[in-house]
């Protein structure tokens, strides 16, 4: 099959780690300290992830990025990854996703070890899964341990790779090429009560830090740092952000650029307001894909 | 998505380990001692590596099974593993794939400790990952480093789960349920100069273990452990069939059930007997799947 001794050779090329040598030979070898790892793996489907006309050399970048921000929220140091790759039957589009994948492996030093490569029937969607693997933080921080009285905060802005009503991304560069907080994440790590990365939407994700730390969350619309101008709502209801979303205790001030957009009290769900009136949850919180 | 949820609860009801709680927190934990992790990763994709109406109880297990074999091949010992499952719209289907999973995650005792759950788009094949991490022996036999002189053993029999003229699996339990050497991988790892797992054909892993190791290796036909009677070259260009191929030094004997079936030399390439007759290679030496 020679789609898959091409892809092989250029896999080869981007893999300077010694355990790399495991792509021949069906297994990788990752020497490790005693500790806790952090493992993470997401699967990114054609036409459900990203859209088929998307840049090969972004797809590649994305599935990297999600994987990174997974790490992110918990504070992790990157230490290596394995790709499970369906050959695209175009050698150019296997190439430029490699090339979009590298760039981002490059840029977070997580050397890529091993994988899979299969080979899909006739007209069957891709599906890229990564599978990533980071050192844990002395102290690693939850989604479920956020505390009355923490406060709510956010890095970056929100909504820039929100499709707007044009059906495009309003921030392309944003949607296309999505940094996740790997520095924030580490350094808010031995701080943050809880944490994680908005990957739907930051009223859905923020509704999930609720439930899962057994908390009421309330967020301020007023304060909530957009990329664009446009509704608020529209914006915070927007997935693939992946900003890190964390509560601190009261008092103490993130080390990293964030915004404090709200609190935690005992109770339990999600309230909103805007210019200090109550705001009723949209119906739709965020992006629910499979 | 209902599917999403009724599934994501079957999955946590397998998964007792602490880690397990990551399934919902994007990432999982995992606790491990200094020294060397095996990872290893197979996607199994329907109408490729599976046959649309193979009962999806046997799927999970295969899907468990290939990366135990990995992991086998290097006397690994299962430490734990994450699966990227993509809903099949049938939750039966699902259930029942899951079962077979948590069998063989059961009696290999590798806990599910997180991974991914996507939608397809309809229509689209299944595409299954399972990525398994497991602890190295204090020497970990690769494919290469067979040495001149060194004998040929394989475990077990050979040919079970290849396809007959009827279009079937010759032994269907065998294709269905293959048996990871896992233990017998271990046994031997201390002392095999070189380990492999026979997942596309005896003939063809051969040729590969030759290859990295840069040797010639010959094969006696007529000694090679049949599972059926029936031609040889059938059985030897026969994939599935999850035994361990290996090689030690003249004299050292097998702690495992296994045969001798060829010797290592100096040169390069496979050669064959039968009779003591050379054998020319058949033209396709087994399965090459993407």
């Amino acid at each position: 099959m020679p789609d898959e001794f091409t892809f092989l050779t250029d896999l080869r090329a981007i893999t300077t780690h010694p355990a790399a040598a495991g792509l021949a030979d069906d297994t990788a070898q990752l020497e490790v300290a005693a500790g806790t790892l952090i493992l993470t793996s997401d699967t990114m489907v054609e036409s459900v992830h990203y859209r088929p006309h998307d840049p090969p050399g972004s797809v590649g970048w994305r599935l990297a990025a999600v994987n990174l921000s997974d790490l992110a929220a918990k504070g992790a140091t990157p230490l290596a990854c394995l790709l499970n790759y369906s050959l695209s039957g175009n050698a150019a589009w296997d190439r430029a996703f490699l090339d979009g994948l590298n760039q981002a492996l490059t840029a977070y030093a997580m050397p890529l070890i091993g994988g899979d490569t299969v080979a899909m029937p006739a007209g069957a969607p891709r599906s890229l899964t990564l599978t990533a693997i980071g050192t844990a933080p002395t102290k690693v921080p939850l989604r479920s341990c956020a505390q009355p009285g923490d406060t709510l905060w956010v890095t970056g802005t929100i909504g820039g790779a929100a499709f707007g009503a044009d059906g495009q991304p309003r921030d392309l560069a944003r949607y296309l090429h999505p940094v996740p907080r790997v520095a924030e994440g580490q350094a808010l790590a031995p701080l943050a009560t809880a944490m994680m990365d908005i990957s739907d939407g930051l009223l859905i994700d923020a509704q999930r830090l609720a439930a899962a730390s057994d908390i009421a969350i309330h967020i301020d619309l007023d304060v909530i740092p957009l990329a664009l101008p446009g509704p608020v709502l529209d914006a915070a209801c927007a997935g693939d952000d992946y900003e890190l979303l964390f509560t601190l205790p009261e008092g103490v001030t993130p080390p990293v650029a964030a915004t404090r957009i709200g609190t935690a009290s005992p109770g339990n769900g999600l309230t909103l307001t805007a210019n200090g009136t109550p705001v009723p949850l949209p119906a739709r919180l965020g992006y629910r894909h499979g």
